[in-house]
């Protein structure tokens, strides 16, 4: 039999590392990974604790990285056992991690046991970029991990992203790409007046109306191959001008973009730009960008996991870029990138919880991903 | 010589009658009436004093009425005189209400003393219709007075208001008319939702810059041989969701149109509640009219006036219809009515002031209105 994620997923769900505490968690991965192998370096950064641990083979084969997080979701109130107490009933694993995704960082121990014990991993090189900084502001996370290993020469052939990605059935989804996230907070400057003389204000209101009915007017593409149309939505429009008889000094909205691959963040802000110089030539404007798109084609480490879907679990493995972001959008920029990983439905939620046999199926697949990726 | 209107502005100067209080203005005003042959009516509504005094010849002639109002706007801080001192220094009264408008109700105290005095006055009916609603709402004052004139049959062939319409020299401008002015405030429901998912929210602050895109981006009208082009201005949009990544569930704005006589509110009205069926199916909006435009076209009342003016000033009396509201927005559905009046320069101001010599020419001035409109 392969060997069982669930004590390591009991000892991490029992550490309560709410985002960005690490409470032992990645303590709980050392003791479980350095035995097999693994040179375990700890990463702090600014309040994170993050872990890099990685086992070289002798030989030149590839080197495959598992990402993922150990920091969880505040637990809120309700839970049937504690949301870190790891209890078991009925055959089913509770607490707050269980897919989100302490389950799946145990499951990939969990076969990088099976791969060390049966030679497969000596085929190439294994690592584990674990942060946790995932569910918060991700600045003193995976980013900045990348940026150490990178300097240090680690940049893995490929990597794995253990997010519970599945939609309905164990495998049934492989996330290969994501969209990107752009927001903007404009502010247009205008001259105050007397709504009897127009003549002599100048609006702000109006003009920032004519740059949001621009801006949302038009589709920003129909859509790739592999992309939904990039959307854009204006969440908020404040003046805050109680005095119905006056024309207003300025005006301010805030939008979201979240984009495909036809775009980056610096060309919608340069779109943006242009439209405000042309309506709205007195404004403020600030652009922040929380990832850009990325997409994995189909290509070797796409037909792999496929392959590895497939053997494991009988699924098509369905190739999916919808959803919100993950830090799959940094990884992107130093190798091929996909998220595979358990079934998601009770994530952030109370009550999380996985089936222990699912638990055990998702360690196999990560088996058969191991197998397939270093070939 | 002709009366002194200096004495009755004065006195009518000493009452503090800021808005709505009378402060005793009216009894000035019948002390002043009653002796001329007038009979006076006060009308109490709501809070408001308001008086109808009127002196009627045996005859056939016309009857012209003078409307004005003893209420004004509060004196604020930093005069050289006490606001309700009616000091006079070097030729000038100062006090609130000089120009706006207890100089003007005293000058026409002092003309109609004139045209009894020559008989003039008996060559038809003089009226005073004189509120102290006419700074605040409105709702008490002059449009209630019209009703109880309407119900008692005492309906004049033609009206003047008393408003300080003179922009340079006295006599310069006769206002024949005023653009209409109609707000709404609108309200967008949509449905929430998280941006990365519009498909299943429905971004009310989309619809609703579509709505005000649609009202702004088409000029009203081209303007007419009378008016000048009504204008629309929305003065605020509100939203209020602080959160960055969620569609919210609802956006409000307000707008104001000024509008001349190719509109009604009512035909704006539909017009704004057309675009939002169209735009905005889900929405609330309310409107309220402050007044709707009017015109008083040349013809034998504006004449008269004109050659009042020529005879009295030496100026030509341009005909205009620009700037805010007055009273005469209610006087039109009776008579036709236009406003001639002081310079106006110091209104509203602290050191509202006119000079005596400005007030007796202004009494002379009404003097000859009273002999070309009873002619």
């Amino acid at each position: 039999m392969a060997g069982d994620p669930l004590p390591v997923a009991q000892a991490l769900i029992r550490c309560a590392s709410v985002t960005p505490a690490d409470a032992g968690a990645m303590a709980v991965l050392e003791g479980a990974l350095a035995p097999l192998g693994f040179d375990c370096t700890r990463l702090r950064f600014g309040e994170t604790e993050n872990l890099f641990a990685i086992r070289r083979s002798g030989g030149n084969g590839p080197h495959l990285c598992f990402a993922g997080h150990t920091d969880v979701v505040p637990p809120g109130e309700g839970w049937r056992h504690g949301p870190f107490e790891a209890a078991l009933e009925d055959g089913i694993l509770y607490g707050r991690g269980a897919v989100d995704m302490k389950g799946g960082v145990a499951a990939f121990v969990a076969a990088a046991a099976d791969a060390v014990a049966d030679g497969t991993a000596d085929r190439g090189t294994l690592s584990f970029l674990i942060t946790g900084d995932e569910e918060g502001e991700a600045t003193d996370g995976t980013t900045r991990v990348l940026d150490w290993m990178a300097e240090n020469h680690l940049v893995p052939d490929m990597c794995l992203v253990g997010e519970p990605t599945s939609k309905a059935r164990l495998g049934d989804t492989i996330k290969v790409g994501r969209r990107g996230s752009v927001s903007a907070a404009i502010t247009v400057l205008g001259t105050q007046g007397h709504v009897a003389y127009p003549e002599r204000a100048d609006n702000p209101v109006h003009r920032l109306v004519r740059v949001l009915h621009r801006l949302a007017a038009e589709p920003l593409d129909a859509g790739t191959d592999w992309f939904q149309p990039s959307t854009l939505q204006v969440t908020t429009v404040d003046v805050g001008n109680a005095a119905g008889n006056i024309v207003p000094a300025q005006a301010a909205a805030r939008l979201n973009i979240r984009f495909n691959d036809t775009h980056t963040a610096a060309s919608l802000e340069a779109w943006i730009r242009g439209i405000l110089a042309e309506e709205a030539p007195r404004h403020e404007a600030r652009f922040s960008c929380s990832g850009e798109a990325f997409l994995t084609k189909p290509g070797p480490f796409v037909e792999a996991l496929r392959r590895a879907v497939r053997d494991a679990t009988g699924e098509e493995g369905a190739l999916d870029t919808g959803g919100g972001t993950s830090d799959a959008r940094f990884i992107t920029r130093l190798c091929p990138v996909a998220e595979l990983g358990a079934v998601g439905t009770t994530m952030h939620k109370v009550d999380e919880c996985t089936p222990v046999e699912e638990l055990r199926r998702l360690s196999l697949l990560y088996g058969a991903v191991i197998r397939e990726c270093l070939g």
